[in-house]
């Protein structure tokens, strides 16, 4: 395979015909492949099957003398903040315990930053003249989406190996307009990047002209590795407080990708101060979540070492998947440069950087052909890549063998493009 | 036993003495009771054990070709939504399932329409002027803590025998910043009352000015009887629509009081078109609630039929625990002419009147005693009971034993706060 680049433009005539063909050709497949969300598979859902007996009577229901099936203990279970302390590396008071959705508390507390105010602020977010936050891109769609919804500003940041581009946000805090910033500091969603300690230090030691700066810590992916140990990770409550920030930063994460997506549990982490005020709020919301889940996973997940095992055993399901995708990618486009893509050890995704200016014509292809990949742009605030070149891959929910077709397909649409694109340019 | 109003000044100062001994010696029980709450006792929660491992093995957590333990389904699976209609007496595509708690559906409803608007909003509430919301009283005072949370304007309507009075209703939805009302339509909250047919045919008729004046019709006790059989109760969303009100109203229930206050599943119901406009804006919140408890409850409840069953056995631990406190009342009070209460035949409360002005210093005179019963003035709009009388007294979650040794106090303390004004108003 020769660099496309390199080709005359009667080579890329031909590239062209023969790759039309092929695709031609794969229409008559009538694929139905979806690769577009991080959905575990429903292998690894089978892992936990013991959760859902683990309490059996009314006296399992018990944490200590806390009945969990009724109201009230609106925190959470002493046990299930033990557990996720354990997680983080954090302290149980710092712990608010949630229901099924880390992201649900995500966006319950930028609700309630728009409609109440958050600990810190001046004035609820709903009444300033403009809200603006960081995005550091290519990120997670959900995230921006909320942003969105709440009408807000969304500034552009963006990602570097090490994390976040911090002389861009060190820069951006300084405008007292810009009230927080979405972060997933490991495995970044796509990208599958870790946040380096000097970026986390930075971000710790950030000095926001907003007193209410919010910084959404979404460490989703913090026991995900699939690929290698478990890494260590900082705890960014106790150095944000360290540099004289400690309501900076709220850490969620949940156990949607260690149990069960639909039936997990969450948690948000923060100052003590800041969970209390929340607290307060969310008691006027809901009386207390729910417990009897809490407790069930407390039983079944016990620890974070019993957690690392059986994330151990998911990243035998996961890792054959990740290198079916890097296996193909290599086989089929490594050579044309027409793509780069990351290799990442842990989270739930592939990024590919198509040739810029390709990803939305390809992601469009490939759908042609039967496969959902997750909407080109999706990954950057607006749903616009300035590039037009991220391509989010999640070959989570799929077998090796509808990777491999899926991922042919998709370099085939690469290719494709990629050769439109060069085409044209020489007209 | 003599009504006190008929007694001369000195029998009322020998009846003071002779009470205040008598609440002396009783500070010395160091009781520690409560009865504040509608929370359900040990001896209920128990009768649904079942429900903990009913789901024990992956095939066992599909509805149809649905994995209730993955993403996704967001309005909530099809046989959950199939189980609340048939409890409502509504469609399965006019429900949708949430999670544990359906004052969360109620309060993300408001907050919603404070953030961005219902679907027939002209502005979202947080930009409008005043927000006033009509607040049939006494009632639930977490709607009210709702109501006060977002900063509305809240109106008291005046509760009936049949429901709220709907004169003043129909002339306050004339108003333009009138926005809504809080129903609790069947045993009400905290007096029992179940609203009449013509009151609903009423609330479903009205012509409120604003375009998107919304019902909040919270019926928490729709199969909640503990006295007698199940009462049929009108279907509110069709009478609505009858009546050229599709999206007027949002129906609330859960399994709170049928399962587990802390693990039920809750559902909201309206009109296809409001729930589609929700289901859209809530997917910005939350990919899916707790499917795996949804599917949980369908398998253990089944159906209407079954649950009214369960209901049954509720009713056999409940309806003892109504009977003491009413047993205590008429014996310690009944012919003082200081108080009246309900007899309600469902719902959680017994309603009782004190004599006007005398409300709060009862119930601190008997939290001084040891019982612990909810706020006088709870029970109606920023917390001010106008006249100062009423009590919410909650049986459940006590025993006989300790129900009798609470009335016993609230009865002793209800003469001795009635003796204090009237000999307080003879001087």
């Amino acid at each position: 395979m020769i660099p496309y680049t390199n080709l005359s433009k009667e080579e890329l005539q031909n590239e062209f015909e023969h790759v039309r063909i092929e695709i031609e050709r794969s229409k008559e497949l009538g694929l139905n492949l979806d690769i577009s969300r991080g959905k575990p598979g429903a292998e690894q859902l089978s892992l936990s099957s013991e959760l859902l007996s683990v309490l059996r009577s009314s006296e399992d229901c018990f944490d200590g003398t806390i009945d969990a099936r009724n109201y009230g203990t609106l925190t959470g279970l002493p046990s299930a903040k033990s557990f996720f302390a354990d997680l983080l590396g954090t302290n149980p008071e710092q712990v608010f315990v949630g229901g099924n959705a880390s992201l649900q508390l995500m966006y319950d507390l930028i609700a309630k930053a728009y409609t109440h105010g958050l600990k810190n602020s001046t004035l609820p977010w709903s009444r300033k003249g403009n809200v603006r936050f960081l995005c550091p891109a290519p990120g997670y769609d959900r995230h921006f989406k909320i942003s969105e919804s709440f009408g807000m500003e969304m500034i552009t940041v963006a990602m570097t190996e090490n994390g976040p581009d911090m002389d861009a946000v060190e820069q951006w805090v300084k405008d007292p307009d810009v009230l927080g910033m979405w972060c997933c500091p490991k495995f970044s969603n796509p990208d599958g990047i870790i946040y380096s300690d000097e970026t986390i230090e930075r971000i710790a030691a950030l000095h926001p002209a907003a007193p209410d700066f919010t910084v959404i810590w979404d460490n989703a992916y913090c026991v995900h590795e699939f690929d290698g140990p478990f890494i260590p990770f900082p705890d960014i409550l106790s150095l944000a407080e360290k540099h004289g920030n400690p309501d900076m930063v709220y850490e969620f994460t949940s156990t949607s990708k260690i149990t069960y997506p639909g039936a997990g549990i969450s948690c948000m982490a923060s100052s003590k101060e800041n969970i209390e005020y929340i607290t307060k709020l969310t008691s006027v919301q809901i009386i207390s979540y729910d417990k009897v889940n809490q407790l069930r996973h407390v039983r079944y997940l016990k620890n974070k070492e019993n957690v690392l095992k059986l994330m151990q055993k998911q990243a035998a399901i996961l890792k054959p998947r990740f290198d079916a995708v890097l296996y193909m990618l290599e086989e089929e486009i490594g050579s044309l440069g027409i793509a780069r893509w990351t290799k990442p050890k842990g989270g739930y995704f592939i990024s590919l950087y198509a040739m810029n200016g390709t990803a939305k014509r390809t992601v469009s292809l490939v759908k042609e052909l039967g496969v959902t990949m997750t909407g080109a742009g999706a990954t950057y605030p607006y749903g616009k890549d300035p590039f037009d070149s991220n391509i989010r891959i999640a070959p989570t929910n799929a077998s090796t063998e509808e990777i491999n077709q899926a991922i042919r397909i998709l370099c085939l649409c690469l290719r494709y493009s990629a050769l439109e694109q060069l085409l044209k340019n020489l007209l």
